[in-house]
Formats: structure tokens, sequence, C-alpha cells
């Protein structure tokens, strides 16, 4: 890792918007706070539980998320899903995703496929 | 676009991390500031000058970028170009990017490639 102070934060900026589309398309199947985590770090997504809960909530404040509580368990579970505004806005996501991913392309051509 | 309110917000969030990379990758070769703004604009990136400038400067000042004056055309002119640590902070940036790549590659697959 380089040695640059400012380094960490420069990942975080890089992954942070990145990481709500994730959430959003993981949302597509139902899950509560715990296993998306693991689905999410399944995934070689680098996140932690301080990291995604708060933006499960946060999501679901802005209207992205619905929850339902599940308590045919044995212990009740609030489970996550994208709604249609969600899906509205992650399909808006995806296309400057693909936009952003075509730029980068260009810039660095095969050089970044290492 | 989506009518949510925060849906420009999502936008910024999704295009900050990914345009430091694109800046330092567009300066290996040296640029003055409205040189790179018709480069990356070229590029297709949605960048304007009052984003650009101020970036340029941060990253001069986080020792990632380096500045000499042209003073041989007639109008002097400030060329940014990529230093040792910026292409340090590069490197680590392009591996993420790789990985956030292959994250989201495996969430959506071949839906976003629509």
């Amino acid at each position: 890792m380089p040695e640059h102070e400012k380094y960490q934060n420069f990942i975080t900026e890089l992954r942070r918007g990145s990481l709500t589309m994730m959430v959003l398309g993981c949302l597509k199947n139902p899950h509560y706070g715990y296993a998306l985590l693991q689905t999410l770090q399944k995934l070689d997504v680098d996140i932690e539980a301080n990291t995604l809960y708060p933006l499960l909530r946060r999501l679901e404040t802005q209207g992205l998320l619905t929850s339902d509580w599940n308590t045919s368990e044995s212990r009740p579970r609030k489970y996550y899903h994208i709604n249609q505004t969600g899906e509205e806005v992650l399909h808006g996501l995806m296309t400057e995703w693909n936009r952003i991913q075509h730029s980068m392309d260009a810039i660095y051509g095969e050089e970044r496929r290492i």
C-alpha cells in the first residue's frame, strides 16, 4: 500500500459510490442485514457491518429500500428489498456506471487489465 | 432521470472517486488546466472547470501532481503532471477499481451491459 497519508481516503472515495449500487442490486433479493453483509463479502466487496447497517437505514429513509419484519423464524429479522423508486435510481446509476467505465477504458485501455 | 430528490447526489458520489483516477491517468501526459478539461470532455467525462481546477490544486497540495510553468508560449501556462507519489497512489486505485469492477460484474453480470 502506498504510504501517502490520504491513500485510504482515496480508496474510500472510490468505493463509496459503487457501494450504493451494489447494495441496491443485491436487494433485488430480500436480505436481512447480516445476510447481505455475507453476500457482499463473498463478492469480495470490502465492507463492514458498521458501514453497511447505517447505509441500509439511510437508503430506506431516502425511500429506495423497503423493509419487512419476518417473524416466522425463531428470531425476528428485518428484511430489506429494493422498491420501485430504488429500481429507477439504480437504473440511472447503472447508466452512469457504464459511462464511467467507458471513459476509464479510454484512458487506461489494456493497461489496467493486468 | 429519476425524480428522486437525492438522485444527483448519488450520481455525484459515483463519479467522484473515479474522477481522481481519470485525472491522474491523463496527467501521465502533462496538461494545463483547460487542455485537460477538453481531454476529459472528449472522453465523455462529465466535468466542469469549477470542479476540475480545484481538484488539480488539491492533488498538487497532496503531493500527487507536480506543476511547471511553461513560459515559452505567448501566454504562460501551468502544466500539471503526475509524479512518483501520484503513480504509486494511482497503481493502488487501479487495483481497487479492478476489484470493484469484478464485484459489480458478479452482481449485475450481463444485465448492465445493455
